[in-house]
């Protein structure tokens, strides 16, 4: 890993792809492939599991390194095996780390606390590998600006983040829409990244401060896109949870950059149902994955106009 | 573990230990007493750092076990060393879990993703053990009541959740303070608190969802303490972080019921300096810890007049 700046580094890697898709992991046992289910009964409960997710996330990313511009492992899908959980994330974060990983951990703390979870994904050039080494994490806005300082050295070298505005769940409203000054919250926290973001600009105008915005709410991102232009936005909620690929132009800019879209069930469980379903028995499900990012990478291309 | 309600149970150990200390466990190994530094260097780098942490845990709450009301270890000292630090953790709270272990992890998110954070840490009865288990756990709330649903089940049996309102740092203020109809974000958070604890309340008349409030702003906890009258207050930020132990009332109700305080670096690393600090090679830190414990139990109550 070199020390170019992460928001240039993130372009870089939408315009050698021309895919603006990452792929969310987020590894339910329940839903995985019956092949890779019933080779899981080999094993005692939770290490049968865990053996079928690894090999799952595996494949996934395997079958779509072409395609996708970033991955984003889902920490509670982990973190739900306690430390064997970990063991797992762990050795999937140190064998890819040629990708651009994001880890959608939304942590948010404060002083040494912050700077413990800032040591478990991050490290400046030098030091040693941190245990969960990542390019991007995604943070919760809630504790303000003293969140955000111990992760600032990183976002000054390579590393990113990217901070909840406007999340995609309908509850979502109830705290982020309400108004303060006439603004809704989530605006306010828009506002706050294109400040607190300045510094860490690269080559290309982005910051690698960035934010989140659900793509159930594409007029809310509208006025974000505009309220934070140096702030890439990364954009859950897409197809599984509603958000439609027509409105993608309410978050990028207006050639079609800053901003990279998230597809988590709708890519993983291709091989489930849908267009994209296994015709055998799911031991394509890798495939199917792969024709369904490579499905989303065009939709998203066409709808952008790129 | 019973079923009895969490905010019940919490209620009976105040009154039985009359204490409303709560023992933070933010191990950072550069501060452990130097004796416990020494001996980690006889393993190699983290292995030994780890080996030392739970030792230090351990012997806080060995030494302490009469005299907290809780102990609340902050998941970001464990996860710093991966999946490593995730089995200390794991370790620590299964051979404890006759204690009332509040893990202060913030987790926030929504849909499955949220259930899987439920599921690390809570069971319902009969339910095979979660590996990391606890009675309670810290939640940040800016997604909204989404993100809590996943936890209802738990809390109307016998687990807790505190939900962060107004957090004991400086810029806490940047959001939570701002005003949204002429009252600040975190008196809404409290007064949605109390409506979504209305389910959750135990014989007592407290609800299993409470709040965090920093003791670094007794006048918001006056606020939110009227606000929220069912929900019992978490209490973060006395002593090294600038609260004040003769602001407690403002946190409890009028019978010193209500609120429990934590002592993080006060109590566990009392060794080090002040008026609890080691005569000696500091491996007698947990008797210091404990003098400092205790100190703190009388002088909140007294602070509360019980």
């Amino acid at each position: 890993m070199s020390t170019q700046n992460f928001a240039d580094r993130l372009h870089d890697a939408i315009v050698a792809r021309q895919s603006r898709v990452v792929i969310g992991l987020d590894p339910d046992f329940s839903k995985l492939p019956p092949a890779l289910r019933e080779k899981a009964q080999e094993l005692p409960g939770p290490e049968g599991e865990l053996e079928a997710i690894s090999a799952f996330c595996r494949g996934i990313i395997n079958a779509t390194a072409d395609i996708a511009v970033a991955y984003k492992p889902q920490v509670a899908f982990f973190e739900r095996y306690g430390a064997a959980g970990y063991g797992v994330l762990q050795d999937l974060l140190v064998s890819h780390n040629e990708y651009l990983l994001i880890v959608d951990c939304k942590r948010g703390d404060i002083g040494t606390t912050s700077e413990a979870y800032a040591k478990a994904y991050f490290k400046l050039e030098g030091e040693p590998e941190p245990p969960l080494p990542c390019y991007a994490v995604t943070h919760n806005p809630y504790l303000g600006h003293d969140s955000i300082a111990p992760y600032e050295k990183y976002l000054a070298a390579d590393r990113g983040m990217f901070l909840l505005a406007k999340t995609s769940n309908p509850s979502s409203a109830e705290f982020q829409d309400r108004l303060i000054d006439d603004v809704p919250l989530c605006d306010h926290v828009a506002a706050a990244v294109e400040r607190w973001g300045e510094p860490f600009r690269g080559d290309y105008g982005y910051s690698s401060l960035g934010l989140v915005v659900g793509a159930t709410f594409p007029e809310t991102a509208a006025r974000i896109r505009a309220l934070a232009p140096h702030a890439p936005i990364l954009v859950p909620g897409l197809e599984t949870q509603g958000g439609k690929l027509t409105d993608a132009h309410h978050f990028a800019d207006e050639k079609g950059l800053g901003a990279v879209f998230n597809f988590s069930r709708a890519v993983i469980y291709a091989y489930a149902s849908g267009q994209f379903a296994s015709s055998g028995d799911s031991s394509d499900f890798a495939n199917c994955s792969r024709a369904a990012a490579e499905h989303y990478r065009r939709e998203l291309n066409a709808s952008l106009g790129v």
